[in-house]
């Protein structure tokens, strides 16, 4: 039935709520109930996080009818979080719900997924995935590894982290034994410091017994959780390795290709909910977080401008480097580049500028 | 079955997207069609605001399985933009797509569902919504007309709109007829200026009339295929009197209630998507209109701190006239206040710190 045809004949006084007989979608057409299982890298406590993965999964649920179920599992349940990406490549589990920057080894053009440092802010992120060709242009990168992505969360611009000792300049990062996933540890290791990969679950127990300088996670709503602040006093911003952290949605090749369009389309959909609600319920619980932390001791710092300055330089080495190594990194590098200085053009001219009196007054 | 049983029992090795006959989702469960009509406030041209709530049905009949089918009109095809939100509240339709400030004449309150004057941001405004009580509180206000609301979309911060002359002044202010929807006319009017109701597919002609003096519609994007620079080149930022502009879905609350739970779901899913996906669209798209815009002879300006000074304490006068006559728009503005403050203090501390340093190098 045609649009126009349908307007004419059923009139401006149709019956709310309308229920019709024999239309397009009958129980013949109903795609088969499909079961699969995901692991995340997050303990149920960080329930920001590992909560959206089970909101995603619950979702998917409810709009299939419970026909498609997505049974999703913490951290080393079933898969360690390290072991996530490999586990999705080859098939072990059919999707996994990570922070791909643990994953940027394997290629670096991952990172242009979880998010550059002093890259996009989490609005200009979505903005170029969706808008300006980065889900395209990430699905090659990961097709390579037999996987499908979606970004399915993002958790805003982190915090610089919790440290013994005060950062004053460049030369406090020298020897610095600092817990950092990512491009970040490339970049500080540019500068004399020392990264160190450790999952959540054992960041505190490193850093109360002396065995690193510095931790940083996300935020003051989950690093609370973690209890960072009773073992590290000094609290700094910006963490501007991850101007967003984008949370991504791994899914195994066959078993997309194996989904009925259905399916495949609630994933699309609970996975872009997701990507705003994540933000939503971050942006909503950090702040009496921050206030917590503060009241329990935490020093709130800010990183000195040289110290910044020196970052962002050591970032323009690193991203040099990788695009002289990576074909990949290379080709998204140049165009990503451009988008990134046209946001910031339009960011300044009204975001940021609201944004900046906004916070001036009062 | 219970998850552990599955995890027991299925094992690791489990087949990739294994079919399973007999679970809860049977075709005896499904259904049954649906059929709404959806009338938007917005012309076909403007295709990130009507191509999103098109999205959103398409999405909808997509993951249902052709069975819930939402019919998307354009502005005046079956209702005028101004009856959208009474053609809902009196069931000739099931649902529209509106800006719901062209409505906060039916509630002051409502102003929090669009955005208010040097309010939330966006990304501040999605917190608040999902996970700072403003959509329970906003269900109170929308739900005494009969409808239930879902936030469905947001264009992010406006421009300040475009001037046949330039604004130096408070006093420049006065006698100013502006184009203008919502609560900034109510403020404009606090100034001197004289703010006029006008539906946008008739701005370009009133502007070039000289019907008015100015207009403000939404953004780069937008604003270029209205082609506001050919009759008034002065271009100014910030929009202070939407700094989110927030897009909203109206369901009329008998077809809600009638609606099958998996559809519910599906409404909200989908419309959670589009929240994020068409901020992006408008971010992405949004800085090469602005280029073109300049190259066409756009003059950008940013309106003086003196009138936003002076626009600002209009602000607070205005709300809290609102505050003293509408007890909705008093119960919600105190707590939307504490979470603002909140908000800014986390905002300030972070995301702006990051941006501000990143938008001052190079």
């Amino acid at each position: 039935m045609k649009r126009r045809d349908f307007l004419t004949k059923a009139g401006a006084g149709a019956a709310l709520g309308a229920t019709l007989a024999g239309s397009a979608g009958t129980a013949a057409a109903q795609a088969q109930p499909v079961r699969w299982r995901m692991a995340t890298m997050w303990p149920k406590s960080l329930d920001a996080m590992h909560g959206s993965a089970e909101t995603f999964g619950r979702r998917v649920g409810e709009i299939t009818e419970g026909r498609f179920n997505i049974s999703v599992t913490a951290a080393g349940e079933i898969v360690p979080p390290p072991q996530v990406f490999d586990a999705v490549q080859n098939g072990t589990i059919e999707c996994g719900h990570v922070l791909s920057t643990f994953f940027f080894g394997k290629n670096p053009a991952i990172g242009f997924d979880a998010g550059m440092p002093f890259g996009l802010n989490a609005r200009q992120q979505a903005a170029w995935m969706y808008h300006g060709g980065g889900l395209q242009a990430l699905r090659e990168v990961f097709g390579k590894f037999g996987i499908v992505q979606f970004p399915v969360g993002n958790v805003g611009v982190q915090m610089g982290g919790w440290y013994r000792k005060e950062i004053n300049s460049v030369a406090d990062l020298q020897g610095l034994k600092f817990r950092i996933g990512g491009i970040g540890g490339a970049i500080l290791a540019k500068l004399g410091a020392v990264p160190q990969q450790i999952p959540p679950g054992e960041i505190y127990t490193s850093l109360e017994k002396g065995l690193i300088d510095g931790a940083e996670w996300i935020g003051p709503y989950d690093d609370e959780k973690l209890g960072f602040h009773k073992v590290a006093k000094f609290y700094y911003t910006p963490g501007w390795w991850e101007g967003s952290a984008q949370v991504t949605l791994l899914v195994n090749q066959k078993a997309w290709d194996a989904l009925p369009a259905p399916y495949k389309s609630a994933v699309e959909c609970a996975a872009g909910e997701q990507y705003m609600r994540m933000m939503a319920e971050y942006d909503a619980k950090h702040p009496n977080a921050l206030k917590r932390l503060v009241a329990g001791g935490a020093q709130l710092r800010q990183f000195p401008k040289p110290v910044l300055d020196a970052c962002y330089k050591a970032t323009q080495q690193v991203l040099g480097e990788f695009a002289a190594k990576s074909p990949e990194f290379k080709k998204i590098y140049e165009p990503w580049q451009r988008f990134r200085d046209d946001q910031n053009l339009w960011f300044r001219v009204a975001e940021h500028a609201l944004d900046s009196y906004r916070y001036s007054v009062k």
